[in-house]
């Protein structure tokens, strides 16, 4: 029998999905099980986004231009100018969620060998992305401890080495919560100057803000302008991410041109999917509020059940809906597995992502697991109880409860 | 500015899509522009397809997993069951198009440096995949003179080296319309199974057989089970290219589980799509039929219309809807570009895509394009006067008319 790749083999497991199996196993065995693994909303998606798709009335679903529809890439840049991003019709790529926005960033700047600087724990996807194009993911930690902040610009300019090519964040950040402050921003842009880096922004959670700091994207950055390369989805603020539906938005002629040609090769983005975002973008102020409303409560929810279960501590996350966790438990990818495989609270269990998946660095985040917030409050509840009720439980339980 | 990646710079622009701003520039001139180029049916997609899509009636469009859903699954085995092809449902894992497909099957099979061996002219995109993986493309000849036959088994064992992987095949072909015979096939077979390659087997047009010889899948080759690849696509049979739901199958244990990482990595394939495509499956067999004797019609209205061009020569096509034309002109890149920037018969223009980037040997094609017969025939036969007068006018002729 041929042999699979190395990349193959070398790509790591999603930790956000390797334990499905063992969650549809729970289900089989007739368990409720809670999704906190995965940043799928259980709030609505649109309305305008819904009657949209209802209301496609197309004889042929045919081809859309490689780089999207121009009427949603137009409509896109009405949303960005919202946010005070000022970028052009043309500067706007339309891609197959933000997974093939981060591939194709990656396969148009990186080369074999190429390195980009990414702050530890990331999104676990990148290092999938990066190893597909035979990159290298060199991380910079940042620590539980002090709330995960960006580790200082010296931390970040000892790892960079003639084949480093840019650094990535994620702001507000997946898994963290963390929200780059300015000064953080401004340091970030000096490096990437000076060095002459890309920076590779992935701003999918902008809408999500708690704390009243403001959300500065990558290209509020004077003087680097056609260095970011701004990685987007509609995912998230639409409760929308099975139409996949993303965008890269880049201002550098050449790699446009160089990202235009992995478009054409695989045709064009899915067209319904791309009416449905068109359409959601109108969504009304109402409801963004209202998910906004929703995710404030979860959060002040969740993170203050989570920090009243003895031995757990989450920092409080001030973007996004995931917040990385330590548990009293000796492994927590066992712990994680072990609740779905071996644990029940009156019929129910848990679904985490362990947070080693999301490291680089062997053994960092050994006792983290990262939740996200989707789900309504009462099943955040009942997922707490049975959190707290499995850690009594665990076998390797590392202090007493 | 940083550089682009070396893998951008040698990718090669889609000689499907390349011209495509010229065409708009056409369009914008108020031409009518006849599109021979893409592969995009002008057939409606069937009804089931489009009522399924209308009555969907979910309020959050979440992510579906990342193998595809279930139910289509089941419903793509039971068409496979169809063409005797007899896969599991495990088997199949839902893509984001065939071009996904064929991606992730290079990306889990080759390693840079890696060389398939496929048989020219070949659809584009695989060497664009080709190059997003670092793999090698190794072309052996045919030839519009011998109709595209599969050159002979000996030409393919000369190109084996110690990184040949796999061989590629697309049957029947895009570009040029061939269908593999049982004997071609065998050959084939017996080389893969020899030196333990994987077979590659693009079979997204085995619905377009038209010369009562039998369409053979690599599935039906005995002893070489686990080394086939199969790529499908819903997009050319259901006319619903837009929907970007393709397929990968594979008996091979450890490349599935592999394949499965990259497909996580993406999260999931795109949702509406599957739905819209596990409703067509059970398209009418009178869909099935009166599209395929539209493409009988067509093709048979296209091929005596192009050799009655003089200096045109096209074989006739077996299969699929493409057929690779040899035109009397110095150049098929200029006279395509001249076409249409320069050119127009009262009001209307041609958009061809030119052979030269479906072939890897420099100057092969030269005086070759690829049309697609997927207009209407009033369209078709309107397209070929124009491109009667545009042969008689375009300065780079080589042949008196």
């Amino acid at each position: 029998m041929p042999s699979i790749s190395q990349r193959g083999k070398d790509m790591p497991q999603s930790p956000i999905r390797k334990l499905v199996p063992l969650s549809n196993d729970a289900k089989r065995r007739g368990l409720k099980v809670y999704h906190l693994n995965i940043g799928q909303p259980d709030l609505e998606t649109p309305r305008e986004g819904l009657e949209a798709l209802k209301n496609i009335d197309r004889k042929i679903l045919e081809y859309s231009p490689s780089e999207g529809l121009h009427s949603l890439r137009e409509k896109l840049k009405g949303y960005y100018d919202r946010f005070n991003i000022n970028v052009d019709v043309d500067d706007i790529i339309v891609t197959t969620g933000g997974s093939e926005a981060v591939l194709f960033a990656f396969m148009a700047c990186l080369d074999p060998g190429d390195e980009i600087i990414v702050p530890e724990p990331a999104y676990a996807n990148y290092m999938a992305f990066a190893i597909s194009c035979g990159a290298k993911i060199i991380t910079v930690p940042s620590s539980i401890d002090t709330g995960f902040a960006l580790p200082s610009v010296e931390e970040f300019e000892k790892l960079i080495t003639p084949r480093t090519k840019g650094i990535l964040i994620c702001n507000p950040n997946n898994p963290t919560g963390y929200l780059y402050t300015m000064k953080e921003m401004i340091q970030l842009r000096d490096l990437v100057k000076k060095y002459d880096l890309y920076l590779f922004s992935d701003e999918v959670y902008r809408e999500f803000c708690y704390t009243g700091a403001p959300y500065i994207s990558a290209f509020h950055l004077p003087g680097i302008e056609e260095q970011v390369v701004l990685i987007d989805s509609v995912s998230k603020r639409y409760s929308e991410c099975g139409i996949r539906i993303g965008a890269i938005i880049t201002k550098h002629q050449q790699l446009k041109q160089s990202i235009m040609k992995f478009c054409m090769a695989r045709l064009s983005p899915p067209l319904l999917g791309q009416i449905v975002a068109e359409a959601s973008i109108d969504a009304a102020p109402e409801y963004m509020l209202m998910n906004y409303n929703e995710y404030v409560e979860r959060r002040k929810f969740l993170i203050d059940g989570l920090n009243r279960i003895p031995g757990c501590y989450s920092p409080i996350p001030m973007g996004a809906f995931y917040t990385v966790v330590s548990l009293p438990v000796d492994d927590a990818d066992k712990f994680c597995e072990w609740c779905l495989r071996d644990f029940d609270y009156e019929g129910q269990t848990l679904f985490m992502a362990p947070a080693s998946g999301f490291y680089t660095t062997p053994g960092a985040g050994k006792n983290e697991v990262r939740m996200a917030y989707v789900l309504n409050k009462e099943d955040l509840g009942a997922a707490l109880k049975v959190l707290a009720e499995a850690l009594k439980a665990y076998p390797g339980r590392t202090n007493p409860a």
